[in-house]
């Protein structure tokens, strides 16, 4: 891995940036808002480097920045990085080009830039932008296919799916940062056979693997994002969970979509990595022989040698008695994002091909991101087949659905021989019991 | 009606508000954020007399006002008016109460007053909120019906409406004021027997005729909003017009709900009209012998008894060549919001009997408000039966669906014996032609 080699340009003076398996090296530099964990200090952004953060209120009150980076620095040191995200991808571009100049190991004056840096160990992570509008995709077509096997066996993939990226607007006021808990819902569900439905806890409650993209510049309303622009369009990519209520959502979700199933939490992990981080990574997106192809509005030659993001994925439950006796999580998924069957862009250009605007600090999500393979189904409706075979844990518990006490982590990274690792950290949550008073 | 009474505290000194007919006498006194057109200032908020707009930053730098009102004066002068929507019913109640002395025709020092009148004539309007999330539900029973029955000739309603009162996230972004104009969304559509899909402008444009419910001070993620509870948290009621691409929504709406199809443009009337000054309005809520009693949570003998309101609606289109022979609007629509299904209360209960958290500035859509009878359904899909059954203008002009020029205004009003008219004003919105290149 180059994080190996001797190349001052390619390690940093941040020691810990430099270690085998680091999420962070000099190559990677993603963003978040954070504070002194407690400290009542104002929530800003930062860049992870090894395992510290560099501050970047701090260092844009160093005045070592000019130019269009200086002027990155500042909008990326204020509660929520909705400005830095408007500024577009030169600005982005120019202070990455600045940051790590100053973090490389032979950088002149790292000694005084040290006091630049906060330990991640002693951080808190906010919510990164002021999310104005989140918009859930559904672009895997192994999560859909299998969805739609439980309800429809015969045809179980709906006609529109291989035409349009299918969507929907979901909610941003509930979307809550790794290391949240939250209470199981409690809402309307119709047993089998039940005549008036019952108000209770859910008693299927799933995650959902997905990726989190926020959005850099908006498009004016009335206005369309092409395929050729979309990239610069995307301001990052971090992990998210989309916690579900199976029960609510079967009874509630016709005719208009999911509600209540979804909007009481989703989980993001706190740092943002950049397309320009990603881009060792891109590949070829996936289409069978049989499938269309894209309508022209939804295709390039670019999205096609490179549109997909070869991003591996980890979903890991750790429950409340593994908690109890110091044992580790247990990987239930494993799986990558080049599965997906509409890449990013395509997500972009579709959103606003009827002149939708979109606006710095929107989310999109990927939607479940299950892969073909065996092990690789991302959400537990799936992997239990619709709660019929339960999963049984390397401690001997089983699990058919979250119970109280669960958490689920989220891990994100990319690797291959040549290049850095470049990782997303990770994104957990906790399930509460319900209140029901 | 009141305001005809020579009764001073029910009169103003603003002499247009006494007129009848008139959308705001002091009974009504409704927020906006606006500024005089084409001046370059900052928005800010407002309250409706008569013709003329009271400016609440002229007002709360006159110092008149003390403690709850000043408060709410100083918070209502904002761009947005989040900050006095999450003040709460005693705020609101406060600034009303003051406001309607300073106004009555018996106030001492009016001629002084009238520096913070800006007359509505010279005014242009903003979005009054920051809207973090909008939610659309789905309250009318009649329209429920009306669009099943199209798709389900034998099972129009489905099996969850009687209980769940349906809603599903919409997009803020493309939430525009009254007098804009959009251009017709372009978007997939698959025709009937097509094999791939078209990509063009919307022919079966829409509107939907609606109500939009400002919410006032949120909940913390995941606790609930009771019943008892639940009108404290609305700040108030506007106009909104749903405009929906019918054929692209087709295509596209199954499994996850409505997307490309509703969010390029929905456009909202400027003034929000306090549940104070709806209070002598309010009405029993419609149900047949037949439905079954809300759930417990859903139900309170106050929402059974004045849960719903007597909204008087009018929907008017005016063709490209009505206005060019100065011919006004045609109405297409008579309504009114009482034969709603679901109460305002129950929308704000269900939205949040999962811990989903409300904010300040949130907007609900009730849904498109068709009543029972003839003459009652908004929207064309039901006043055309999906296309079939053209209607004919007064100028012998017919329309399935929406064409490029036409203009539609939505109106609403309060009006019984004994009461002074609260009126909403207007909710005007423009169709372009569709962008192509």
């Amino acid at each position: 891995m180059l994080n190996e080699t001797h190349d001052p340009a390619l390690r940093s003076w941040v020691a810990s940036a430099n270690e085998p398996g680091c999420d962070f090296p000099i190559q990677n530099l993603p963003f978040a808002v954070f504070r002194r964990a407690g400290s009542g200090e104002k929530f800003r952004g930062g860049v992870a480097i090894g395992d510290q953060i560099f501050d970047l209120v701090q260092l844009a009150s160093t005045g070592l920045l000019e130019g269009c980076a200086a002027e990155a620095a500042q909008a990326g040191g204020q509660e929520k990085l909705n400005a830095l995200m408007a500024l577009g991808p030169s600005a982005w571009s120019a202070l990455r080009l600045a940051l790590s100049r100053m973090l490389r190991e032979d950088a002149v004056g790292h000694d005084w830039l040290s006091s630049c840096l906060v330990p991640q160990s002693q951080a808190e992570y906010d919510v990164p932008a002021r999310i104005g509008d989140y918009t859930d995709f559904y672009t895997s077509v192994f999560h859909a296919t299998n969805i739609g096997r439980q309800f429809r066996p015969d045809n179980p993939l709906l006609p529109n799916y291989k035409w349009v990226p299918i969507g929907y607007h979901g909610r941003s006021s509930s979307i809550g940062i790794s290391g949240e808990s939250f209470h199981r819902p409690v809402g309307q569900t119709m047993p089998p056979g039940a005549t008036t439905p019952q108000v209770v806890p859910s008693r299927r409650l799933d995650i959902e693997l997905e990726l989190g993209i926020f959005i850099g510049p908006g498009n004016a309303k009335g206005t369309r994002i092409s395929m050729a622009q979309a990239d610069d369009h995307v301001f990052g990519i971090c992990l998210l969970n989309d916690w579900s209520a199976r029960d609510l959502q079967g009874w509630e979700y016709q005719p208009l979509g999911p509600f209540l199933s979804k909007n009481f939490a989703s989980t993001i992990s706190p740092w943002v990595v950049t397309l320009e981080a990603l881009a060792p990574f891109r590949t070829t997106f996936h289409r069978d022989e049989s499938d269309p192809q894209p309508l022209p509005y939804l295709d390039s030659a670019d999205n096609r040698a490179s549109g997909a993001f070869d991003i591996q994925l980890d979903v890991q439950l750790q429950t409340d008695a593994m908690r109890r006796a110091a044992l580790a999580g247990a990987s239930i998924c494993r799986t990558s994002y080049r599965h997906a069957y509409w890449t990013v862009a395509q997500m972009v250009t579709h959103h606003t091909v009827n002149g939708c605007n979109l606006q710095p600090g929107d989310l999109f999500g990927s939607g479940t991101l299950s892969g073909p393979g065996a092990g690789e189904a991302a959400a537990l409706i799936e992997i239990t087949t619709g709660g019929k075979n339960p999963i049984t844990l390397p401690n001997g518990e089983s699990r058919t659905w979250l119970e109280d006490g669960d958490s689920v982590t989220l891990r994100g990274w990319c690797e291959r021989p040549g290049a850095a690792r470049i990782g997303f950290g990770e994104c957990v949550g906790t399930v509460l019991p319900a209140i029901t008073a």
